[in-house]
């Protein structure tokens, strides 16, 4: 396998039809990730030491989602200097909003880049991981360019709207 | 110094005037307790070798206060078994609401005991750890009786309202 | 009937679902409990006899489930120096958030340990009191040892994420 | 002392700059009432007999102010048949956001007349209560009718308005 | 048909699935009552002409229904010294949450009872009335004393909780 | 004076303050306009007269600034087909969130033009006041093209930052 | 095809089932409108161009529709004097809540006419749009007026509640 | 001047007490970066100049703060493919929480990187643009370390608690 330049990790398997989203984005601007689960409640001697070498590894962008009390983001930010993306799990009760909260609200110190709630929010982690990752890398910056082009020409395209 | 039974962490020393009041009803209680700053984000290797060697210390509850994105009471409770009892502390920006969602709503698996946003919260936390202790130690529980009932007598003294 | 240590009491027989997960909590870790519905709206004379009396009848721990304008768990506390655990029943309307705060935001003097919405606050009320008895009894603290040694095995070895 | 038609009651002395505004519309209407703190979480055996023998003493309308976790005016209301009307208190940390909700989500049963929160609602407890004693007593329905029509012709008289 | 004691208004026919719970409360409890679909924004003369001759009508407590920008109790309030109880309806969008607001914030001088959203709260509004009547009629306290406690009994009865 | 093309009203004296701004607004634009204090709760039937003569006395937009439970916008416009521009005022307990919801969850059938919360929203009602007018009246719109290119200047001119 | 006075823009496509209800109200009022999607950020320099040359094309007032952080109406609003009215889109995260705020709460100086969230706020958009013509249109604002009666009419026939 | 890698942009001079944080750490990190007052609504013209045109002249990352309807981050990112940092300024009347959803709540395909509300926010963003810029300079990667492992200094140095 190539040398992931992302970082996809997430909570709990529950996670993962969110998350799947910000996979599906990085395949698609072919940037090489990695992803797996790594729970900050559960599991959180080896988040820290993911978080910890993940710079030695060559990871050069970390994006995490989590849900509820969402710790896992700023936890990962609070032990490495990589930019870290965390993205709110649509929660069961709350509707993420505890989540958004848990991931946004870090103390100036530590920063969380944090997106929308759900699915919309894992499309754009992967797309800001790329925006990241465009300013060293051209060709990436390009396929965004052209990502954002085709995206504008299909809403042209498809802006018509018929009576239902 | 005693062995103390309670060690009170917080975030940060903006913190403190929270939770003096915790080290406040416990000195009341005359229950043995230390207290530090133990930062999740700024010092998190410090904040786990203190959850870690807590149990062996001889600590037997830890009462955690943090306010924004508090990680500080969940990740404590990620490792140990110990109660960790959180503090919600008023945030400067959302009144403290995102300090209790970001401690409250753990994931079924690691419990934080939550109490109240803020000073009144900060007293239940020590009281909270007293009725925890009270379990095994009856002079805590009878110190807790005594403190009720003088409570009490006080509500039924001052009752008296007058105008203003 | 073994002496129960745990006491899990409810507002309403349509709370069950959730409390239940408190129960097979305290089943897995083997701590003899009891359970009953008691309405601080509905019966409250027996509400205040049962909270008089469970320190009497060798309960250690209450925990106490409660939706909407949930005040069972706070006046519980307010007749007993045992720890008081509250889950907030995620309510029809609000999505709990009414029970969060009608349990959570109590006045100092009276604390209750809140832990999260719905069903993940029921399975960690259960953990929680696990942890107040383990203050006391090693063994109790040894299946929690053990238990969180099984959850993070588990995690590792089911954390591999496969395209859906 | 007349005897009182109607009970003010409230948990804190702290309350009380808030339901003077109850007592002085319940004394401009000459209704009269008793006003005293009795507290739902630090007296509850008082708040009970309280409650038990109002309808008794010929007390006919009920009005608790609380705040935060406000649990006085719904367990009164299960105590007693009397209507007892809420007046959530402006609380420190949440605006009265859970003084409302604690006082207003009461499960089908057990009802509470909720007004709006603060002074505002204080006043409108006493007119409320004054009406609920207007079906019965028409010099009260009266007095209601010349305060409203007094109020009117103020609006009118001082409805312009200058430039400041 | 008797005369009504109490008018259940409501501002649509969507309103009645939640309504119809007051109509049966009051009629549990023998309590004479009229119902009608009176909309503060579609028919405000109407409405005004209905708050305006409720009283000499003979009504004497009004129980008013409303969604959204729930502006019928209020606004009913205003024209009559009638007890006016709010039942804030359940909206599609924000879960009562609007309706609640719209309802209990009324300013100082127009009182509206407000109960809790939904289906819970137009059962309480038909027992606020009841308490309301019961001022005056000892027949209606002794039903509601006797609704109690059969309540009572049955949650006691009924506490036994099995194994799903 | 002038036939008024406008009319500003309030709930109360105390929304002057914010309503003020409006009027500077509808000044500065040369736009005639009456300002008047008009309750939907304390003078109801004055409110009715005002919204059923306002379209015959010449007004061509009504603005209502009204607070907490606020009904005037609403009510104003059930009675007139005329625009109605609503201005939450920020009430003192719930910033104006209530304000807010009362104001724009108007039910399909009586719209009424929502602005932002407190003196901005202000300000907006008069320039929205204007665009309405500008349909019909080049010269208003004239006006206010000519106001947003001073602005525009305005912000270009003065965007340069010193440290402080 | 005649010359558009209302343009209906929304986001997305998938905002159409909701916008629908603005078109169906401006067909039934005879008032002649386009309707097309336009995104902020998809396609922002179509926006700019739809927005810059609407007054010039003859448009009289715009629609937007939009969710989530919904910047469509706000940002059409800073490049026309037009009046522009914004539908709050139900969004699938937080109820429609952040479209509520993303367009409500506008910065003095560019306003936007908001409605109510979702379908309800969609039918008001075309309603309000026709007020605002019917400034300077008698007709349509006697179109205004027979739907006003007509709509009181069904209520008033239709207010009968029966059992169910 | 040297070439800027950062540009901080505001919506107005009053969000500058706030985004002044940013630019402390930018110099304090010897990031070369540019400031200015562009705003969405009151320059939209120059705003969207300012987007197309940053990556041409050599910008890498912008940041952006913004409160109320905040639409100047998600209109910028619209318009650049480089990576867009939201600053929620802290409002007026709703604590920033507006500001929060409207920045953070970007539909699938427009990421913006939103940081915690206010002055901690602020910092956070100068903090998250060097870690990206650190994806491809080890010497800012290297400051980063550095200020990190100081502050984890001042925090153990400092955590000592003196009674107050």
């Amino acid at each position: 396998m190539e040398q992931p330049w992302v970082s996809v990790i997430m909570g709990s398997t529950s996670d993962w039809p969110t998350m799947q989203r910000t996979c599906e984005v990085l395949s698609e601007l072919a940037i090489p990730y990695e992803k797996k689960v790594v729970s900050a409640h559960r599991t959180p001697d080896e988040m820290f030491r993911f978080a910890e070498t993940a710079e030695e590894r060559g990871v050069k962008v970390v994006i995490a989602g989590a849900g509820g009390a969402a710790h896992l983001p700023g936890m990962v930010a609070s032990k490495t200097v990589l930019p870290v993306i965390g993205v709110p799990i649509q929660s069961a009760t709350l509707n993420g909003m505890d989540s958004l909260l848990s991931i946004v609200q870090m103390p100036g110190g530590v920063p969380v880049a944090t997106v929308s709630i759900g699915k919309a929010g894992a499309v754009n982690a992967g797309l800001l991981a790329a925006e990241m990752l465009g300013i060293q890398y051209a060709e990436v910056r390009d396929r965004l360019h052209q990502r954002r082009e085709s995206i504008r020409q299909r809403v042209i395209e498809n802006g018509e709207l018929s009576e239902r």
